[in-house]
């Protein structure tokens, strides 16, 4: 159903960028995560050559039937007047990106509110997922065209010349659909990983987890199934950014998580193919209380330690910089030698 | 002997920008540490105005009579090579800084090397410490000399127009020397903080624990005068980071913070004085042993974990583009009133 390359990143080029690290004048390993993250990009890009421009952030926004449930402080309104903010260049992550030179993109992958405005890319599945505390969210058809779009959604951009893609999501409602998936997928427990999403109330808080535990017993999902989980209680936008982690496998792009709801995303995604997992690169660690979970299963270990909650890909795009300072070292024109230093031993070797 | 002003983060200020923080359109907190940093630099300036640029880097230099006890694996001659280095504007430092618009400014507090070149601020008090396990490392008039440098370098930076610094260092063995400073501050074991530095062996290890203990029983050191610690068992780089710290509260600039060397630095400043802890932000979570001891006793949250150790400043700098990219969203023209939604409740109020 699904229609992806399987790719493995490059392990020559991921030698390379290694060895040019070590040739760097700096102590040994001194960049740390900053150094592995470039690393994997030679790998995924195929090529010690790193590049992290030109980047967007693709934002996928879609709307959920169980906000009926009373699980968010916000109406459904909320998800399609951010989304014209992102499109219209004005919302949180575009203040960010404009500071990291990253373009971004809204995508509605189903939003109640049918808008249409310029600067939106519309993939439309369906207007919001059903109430999935009754029933599944969404069809296993839906899921499967909800993640082909975000795949082919990055081949796209590759096309457009993009050469690393950050990912973000908004939603109204959406923190309980990526709870639910996380159940589902890593066996634990509602009480145990429901957060509060954007502030969520403690009456509030009690109905999501009553609407989480619903959702997992009304549709019994099975963590084997992957597609079959999404489709009983994912959403539009999380599906789509299944997709994209799937679609930096296939067309050799880095594709960024950012907060929990990527990260379920991003796991989804690694069920479906354990090979997309080469091609994620993690952010920062949300304050969302499954986020540690996940990042954990995902072998994840984010840089960012902000206990930032924001959504809307601006973790994933605070990852940015980073990556450019990094780079910077990386291919400057600084190594030992060039200074007339003695490399620095590793310290197996030294005496 | 030390002569600064004591002053106090203006709370007005800060009220008035966690008001704006609030008004944000975005869930609340949900920039979490990013908030309280820019929060704290407005306090800091004394405006809700908050401004990180122009800003620059001080690399302080000094070179460690202690190396004579094989503490590292470079001779004193890489501090004034790197120290050029960063002078003339190519290394790790720099290529990093050029990344996120920081000036960088390499300053020779005590080089064993008398290097002149274009670009060096030159504050020589010795050329290096004395060696630390045969007495102490400088006298007191000497570590007060190298404090005020650090004081007054501030505030003519903050003349020349810099709104932010950060801190930096450079000197082959100051990993020994903070060290040092941290056991006779804290009361650690030279066994549990002594780290590799710059990629040590273990024979190396050994030898710099050794040295650390030997420093302490043959100066003991007392926490309770930190000047006279300062000057058993510190460095001259260490010594005027200090005084950057207290030149931050002096001068009403906010001084950021790097790895392990700069906070047992900012630990020194906030026992001369406590008042200045307000001024200090941290960046980055050091790998360094001591780093998250030192973090802990400031009670300082750094939002980057990255496992770096690089130095020079590297790690204060990456922070850089985390407040400019915070400082959108927060300057940005985004509130809820202009996009005619309803606030989210603080949780507490939320029904």
């Amino acid at each position: 159903m699904l229609n992806y390359e399987v790719n493995h990143p490059d392990e020559e080029a991921m030698r390379e960028a290694a060895a040019r690290w070590d040739a760097v004048a700096k102590p040994l390993r001194s960049l740390g995560r900053l150094e592995d993250l470039v690393t994997r990009i030679a790998g995924i890009q195929r090529t010690a050559d790193v590049r992290v421009a030109p980047r967007c952030a693709l934002v996928f926004c879609a709307d959920h039937g169980v906000v009926e449930e009373g699980v968010s402080q916000s109406g459904q309104e909320v998800t399609s007047l951010v989304a014209r903010s992102i499109a219209a260049g004005t919302a949180n992550v575009n203040l960010m990106a404009g500071a990291v030179r990253a373009d971004v993109f809204a995508v509605d992958m189903g939003m109640a509110r049918d808008i249409d405005c310029p600067g939106l890319i519309r993939r439309r599945i369906a207007p919001g997922t059903r109430n999935m505390t009754r029933g599944p969210a969404m069809t296993r058809e839906e899921a499967g065209r909800a993640v082909q779009a975000g795949i082919d959604l990055v081949g796209e951009m590759r096309a457009r010349g993009y050469r690393l893609i950050a990912t973000g999501e908004m939603g109204i409602g959406n923190t309980t659909a990526s709870t639910a998936l996380c159940c589902a997928l890593l066996g634990a427990r509602p009480e145990a990983v429901t957060g509060r999403g954007a502030g969520l109330s403690d009456e509030g808080l009690s109905r999501k987890k009553q609407a989480v535990r619903r959702a997992l017993e009304v549709n019994g999902p099975d963590a084997k199934d992957p597609l079959g989980t999404l489709a009983k209680v994912g959403g539009f936008e999380i599906a789509a950014m299944a997709g994209a982690f799937l679609g930096g496998m296939a067309f050799g792009v880095p594709v960024v998580m950012d907060g929990v709801i990527s990260a379920v995303a991003a796991l989804l995604a690694a069920r479906l193919c354990p090979a997309a997992r080469g091609y994620m690169l993690p952010s920062h660690m949300s304050r969302e209380r499954a986020a540690a979970l996940v990042m954990n299963e995902l072998a994840a270990e984010p840089v960012i330690h902000a206990d930032m909650a924001l959504g809307e890909g601006t973790g994933a795009v605070a990852l940015l910089p980073m990556l450019d300072m990094a780079l910077r070292v990386y291919a400057g024109p600084h190594t030992f030698e060039e200074l007339g230093m003695e490399a620095y031993v590793p310290q197996e070797e030294a005496t």
